[in-house]
């Protein structure tokens, strides 16, 4: 063989230390021993059940009829003689078109996504935070992933000779600890106070940015709410701390607000860092802020069409023009993932013939989730050697476990984590995938693992049976 | 207002050069225009023609029936009853389907895309190329645009000290060095040859990379056939040059083959850079290449759905496990966009009910592509002050302007180019927009514009009679 022309020595260096949960020991552990079962391999549990991605049709959740009808009829127009398609689903994908080039979804559009879908999104946040919104601010995105990729690219830069740093919770998706990685930035963790159910502390604020000041020049504040994979909803009072802050270290806000649909605790409700930091007037309202949702979470759970946007407000003019000429190389999001945001911020009204099914469909995801993360915390806390917090919003459980110190000693000599030693007993025992806490950071000497209650309720259960049977199996191991 | 915390100063400073044609002058001008147009105010033409994006849809190409057939099958499983759909449309939809997670669309795929679509590109791929094609080698993206991204950003290193250097023809697509740009590398502009119909020569090639040597540490070497904008083929021949040339400078290979479906003359093949490659032998069948399609070019154009795959040949096996964990930080590219790239590379059959419609349809549009190719090509030429090369592939023409002296001298004083200049007069004289040639770079004292021939051939005529109006004002103006 040739030597290579792209060495482990010579690529991009940064990419090299990126993780990701998907091609992560347990979760492909999980994806072979699935392939190996198919093929015939016999183990001790009937299959291999999946609970680690946050991927609600991946895990049985049926997508809701009228957006199904409305993608359908916006892709292939003729449909729109079709009688069995209700009025509202054709009048949603007949503007849709006529905003398309060519009044066809294969068109490009422009890059920051048609005008009609940012009036609309424009339209959705207004109401949802008794606020002003101007689409201008608006920019669509394949999957909310794609705009969190493009606005920290924006912040990444520094003027003091230190790297740029970015304030991200520990647990954290891993997407923001991925892009600090390939981006060459300086990730300064924040803990999130467990034994206060997942809570942001400002203290803990200010003792991560001080002490990350001799390493970096702390640039962006990433917040997540609903927490993924903590499960906690931040109150108003958490949100004008966290402004305060923000403003106080001239920190750049990003708002991972993907779940904001998925909040299970009767009176506890989503409030936008939007919404907060324009209530609290001069200064904090001129704070520059981005807020991130996706199609892919909520109750449509639509992953695959990556639909996604942005907003983006008090952006210096000059930035948001160098802004708008950057996001035009990628040229522009999926024409679907546009149509379906532009159905998810205008859903069937009380007047129209879809509602009543609309309604019932969300309603029925919604609160099947609910009760899930009841279900899902309280079993959890049953289980001798998990301890898990309330979980009142997205998709997650992050239960903490108690993990002997022979399993400690057992994952040193593997030279793996003892959380992602747990992981594959775990899976090898019982078949339940799961992703280890690690992948999401924890507080050094604590272990969890991420589980999604996206399952349906019927396996949520079996699930968590094979975990309580997995338990005692691990604890007499190792006691 | 207070103090922004991201200004022109502090933010990302790789970002502030990047251009890209959609948010140019010419384009935004003509964009403005078609506004005031519609909003009353009166010009001395009756509508804008674009004729800059590569936008087939857009600019009227209507979508292969055979494919929003199966995409809207896809979306909907409820339409996979209605007898208005064929059985090849529904055969591959069902077949989709069962390879998605939860049987839909709504799930996430694996980060390289569905095993069942990266297996039927191998297939086309082999089909295409007569060699054998490892389906773990291809990954899907969001486009080509995505992919691209990706293995740009897998080679950005050096291990001299200095820039990254990347080999880029000039004319190229702004892709490109809007990359470059953004990565932070060095841009080694390589001229085509004009006199040559736009030919590779190696001779240059040999002189670029000799003379970036004091500049950076080259890496990378892009080809774009056959040639956007300048609609140019390669020969098996030239591409032996090219490979040869790439061995002994040890430049990682990226093939831009997206126009591969867009050859017009007859008796001109395209050869993909893989397959000579491989034919040549060692050592050259051990050189990295990595080989990029899409989904919004040949006689599909469909931009939309975001589809596109990149097959990536003899990376090191270490390499390929961390650019692997790498694509998976994005999740997976568009479910649509997997489902139209599935389709594209499993047409109907000869056997199939769909197969004489979507060969009338296909045929229809290549052919009257080509003619259209011919048109510009011999239209440009008949035009004083214009001069074409033969276009034989593509979508697009890129004749050269014989500017005045006056011309160039009053673009001074406005502080912009002499073909931005033009490109402005002729879009407010006969509202014909295009793109200047100093997007895609030309030799210095050079001045061209792209045009695309995507408009119908009734628009391309207009188009034509326009500019051919225009050319006599201009002429007549400044000389």
């Amino acid at each position: 063989m040739a030597t290579p022309i792209l060495s482990l020595d010579n690529m991009n260096q940064n990419l090299k230390g990126m993780e990701f949960p998907w091609p992560s020991l347990v979760v492909a552990a999980g994806n072979h021993l699935e392939k190996e079962q198919k093929m015939g391999k016999l183990f001790p549990f009937p299959n291999v059940i999946h609970s680690h991605a946050g991927d609600p049709q991946g895990m049985g959740q049926k997508p809701l009829t009228f957006f199904q009808q409305v993608m359908s009829l916006c892709i292939n127009p003729s449909l729109l003689d079709d009688e069995n398609f209700p009025p509202d689903a054709k009048q949603r994908a007949r503007i849709f078109l006529a905003n398309c080039k060519g009044h066809s979804l294969g068109a490009y559009t422009a890059s920051p996504g048609i005008d009609v879908v940012r009036k609309q999104v424009a339209k959705y946040i207004e109401k949802r935070d008794s606020k002003y919104c101007d689409y201008e601010n608006i920019f669509l995105s394949n999957g909310a992933t794609d705009g969190v990729r493009a606005v920290m690219n924006l912040v990444n830069h520094s003027t003091t000779g230190k790297l740029p740093g970015v304030m991200i919770p520990i647990p954290q998706y891993p997407l923001f600890s991925a892009l600090v990685q390939e981006y060459g930035m300086y990730q300064i963790d924040y803990f999130l106070d467990e034994e206060n159910d997942w809570a942001i502390d400002v203290k803990e604020l200010r003792r991560a940015v001080r002490e990350s000041r001799k390493h970096c020049d702390p640039r962006m504040l990433v917040v997540i709410n609903p927490g993924n994979p903590s499960g906690f909803v931040l109150s108003k009072k958490d949100i004008k701390d966290i402004i305060r802050f923000a403003y106080e270290e001239s920190l750049f806000i990003l708002a991972d607000e993907v779940y904001q649909f998925n909040v299970y605790e009767d009176g506890l409700h989503f409030y936008s860092f939007k919404k907060i930091l324009i209530e609290m007037g001069p200064p904090y309202n001129e704070l520059e802020l981005a807020s991130f949702m996706s199609a892919s979470k909520g109750f449509m759970g639509e992953c695959g069409s990556r639909g996604g946007f942005c907003e983006i407000i008090n952006l210096d003019p000059g930035v948001k023009k160098m802004f708008w000429k950057y996001i035009s190389s990628h040229l522009c999001s999926s024409t679907i993932g546009q149509a379906m945001t532009y159905c998810i911020t205008n859903p069937p009204h009380p007047n129209e013939p879809s509602y009543d099914k609309f309604m019932k469909e969300k309603t029925a995801i919604l609160q099947s989730l609910k009760e899930r993360a009841n279900y899902v915390t309280k079993t959890f806390n049953s289980i001798k050697g998990l301890e898990c917090k309330k979980v009142v919003g997205a998709m997650y459980a992050f239960p903490r476990i108690f993990i002997p110190q022979k399993v400690i000693e057992k994952a040193k000599k593997l030279g793996i984590e003892p959380d992602e030693l747990y992981g594959l007993e775990l899976l090898e025992t019982v078949g339940v995938c799961i992703i280890p806490g690690n992948q999401f950071g924890q507080r050094p000497g604590t272990y969890h693992f991420r589980m999604t209650f996206l399952p349906q309720i019927e396996d949520v259960k079996i699930i968590l049976q094979r975990i309580s049977k997995f338990q005692k199996i691990f604890m007499e191991k190792y006691q």
